[in-house]
């Protein structure tokens, strides 16, 4: 591979690793003063995500600035669902926001699956050769996407939710339209993943930011087999799964063809452990909310997480996206942290 | 006791029951019609918990319409806070909003435990004697509060929020003001429980929940021990622990004080039955999104959890608050489900 740091991918493949590799989700973003030195010279969040010479820039500012062992793509979940026909607004402070919804047969002339991928997302790809380009192999770069029952919701919800109750609601009253448009999202999905790894990134993982609304009946119904079909086709690159709130679905996610199994801040290292065994790698989990202690507190806390892998397939990042009124100083005391902690052999 | 109905009561105990009680939590609220014309009537949501004769109204509507097995006092857990000096807006929509929030030692004026309870909450004291005058024993009358952690995180937050990270953020930075605001919510909470037990209720239900927000040992040390004083307080009625997404945790809340421990709709009732064992009453669990179903469906989501109870211990719920726009034909469904529902001996 070459690349300067593979220290992430060695983890990935379970090799052996001198420290512990760590990346921070949402790193890419409003933490940075040089972020959002850049977004405040635009007319808003979407230019920023359509604009490939912009979303790589700050793809590769935490690279420079917290050096981090790993990019990962600036963008959103979201471009999934516009592609498909419902465009969304991004607001200020309420979060996304769409002005068509999906709620029966009819509404689904918005959410075609018949799309040319390049055409519609070719920003994207644009934006990863860029940043391969410019990030020279310094680190990999990973790639994402929402899962299936995540992008869901919001098609369904038509925008951000503290229950999704619309989205669980058609579960139960038109399950074969919550299966026709999984199905559609999928088929977008999986052609979105491939037009990334063959734009060069490195690493794919997959959000399930909405798994721990579901009961594991309805996750093991409405989740799990679209993540599986998402998963069998993404062989080129490694594989993260990160099914925030799935604690009952773990055994089930740990059978999928994924490399790496994502972690929020309330699952247990070693109780995951025990029932992933060593044949994935784990990654996670600090709690956000420690970044905003003292340094010596949050190096305490770190040192706790890492002394708890007892393993060395971990890949170490928070357990959520770092919150935006962080102070980069405390992520990089996070960072440092991991960095100089000696694995035990 | 001569209830005419003490169904409810007796699964406490772990006695012999005919069929399973039922009632559901939100029950007294914004799914009936006879509940919205009372509050149009009135000036807002806060007159009408804080005005006995509707209050106590609202309080009864759902046993005589609905004919669940317990009434729930209608009221609201913030009326602690308030209690303490930290007054609340309902607004329509966007939920509880405090004007000042919690954030120094300075601010704890506005967290005043040195309170006369009868004096700050006579009106819930008031409120649940006329409930007892006009219920007459027909079923058994619940009483309830927030949970420490889920107050504070209020009192902290100053709202309702996805992720209180202001409130989890004080338990990193301020971890002795996080403890002394906690300690004088749970002195506030006994008093009020005691209160409202003096005032005649038959149960009372603790909800926690925020309990899923934060990590097992971060509940270990910021929730578990409060809920633990007030369980100890507790023992001239039967108590009900509703940790809502505490997946780590149900072990430790088994070891509590209490007769009931709540589970959420993602909880599996097997799996918290095999940890908790028969030395306690399991309440709960169905998505309220079932209720959106067709009549079928309802059934059988129904009876499928009925059949997953394999032992008398069990009230029957819903996992959640039912929500507002639930048809309240299809709660009678459910409710006569239940009823119908023939216990395998």
């Amino acid at each position: 591979m070459n690349f300067q740091n593979d220290i992430i991918l060695r983890t990935v493949k379970g090799e052996k690793i001198e420290r512990y590799p760590v990346w921070l989700m949402r790193q890419a973003g409003r933490i940075l003063p040089e972020y959002r030195k850049v977004r405040s010279s635009l007319s808003g969040f979407k230019e920023l995500v359509e604009t490939p010479e912009f979303a790589a820039e700050v793809t590769i500012q935490p690279v420079e600035i917290l050096e981090v062992d790993a990019a990962i793509l600036f963008s959103d979940i979201l471009v999934v669902p516009e592609a498909m026909g419902l465009s969304y607004q991004m607001l200020e402070k309420t979060g996304p926001w769409f002005e068509k919804k999906i709620r029966s047969f009819d509404d689904l002339t918005f959410a075609n699956a018949n799309i040319d991928i390049n055409d519609r997302l070719g920003y994207v790809f644009d934006t990863i050769k860029l940043v391969q380009k410019n990030l020279n192999k310094r680190v990999p770069l990973i790639g994402f996407s929402g899962a299936p029952w995540t992008i869901f919701c919001y098609m369904v919800e038509g925008s951000g939710s503290k229950t999704f109750s619309e989205s669980r609601k058609l579960l139960y009253t038109q399950p074969d339209l919550a299966h026709e448009l999984l199905s559609r999202i999928t088929k977008v999905t999986i052609q979105y993943l491939k037009g990334q790894i063959k734009a060069g990134v490195d690493m794919l993982q997959v959000f399930d930011s909405w798994a721990g609304i579901l009961g594991k009946e309805q996750y093991s119904t409405f989740s799990l087999p679209y993540l599986k079909l998402i998963a069998d086709e993404i062989e080129e690159v490694p594989l993260t799964l990160f099914c925030k709130g799935a604690y009952s679905s773990i055994e089930q996610i740990a059978q999928l063809n994924c490399n790496t199994i994502g972690l929020d801040w309330n699952m247990d290292i070693q109780e995951v452990r025990n029932i992933v065994g060593e044949s994935r790698t784990i990654q996670g989990n600090l709690d956000p909310c420690v970044l905003y202690a003292e340094n010596k507190m949050i190096e305490n806390e770190t040192k706790k997480m890492l002394d708890s892998f007892k393993s060395r397939r971990h890949i170490v990042n928070l357990g959520h996206g770092v919150y935006p009124d962080t102070n980069p100083e405390k992520v990089k005391t996070f960072i440092k942290t991991v960095k100089e902690y000696e694995i035990k052999s």
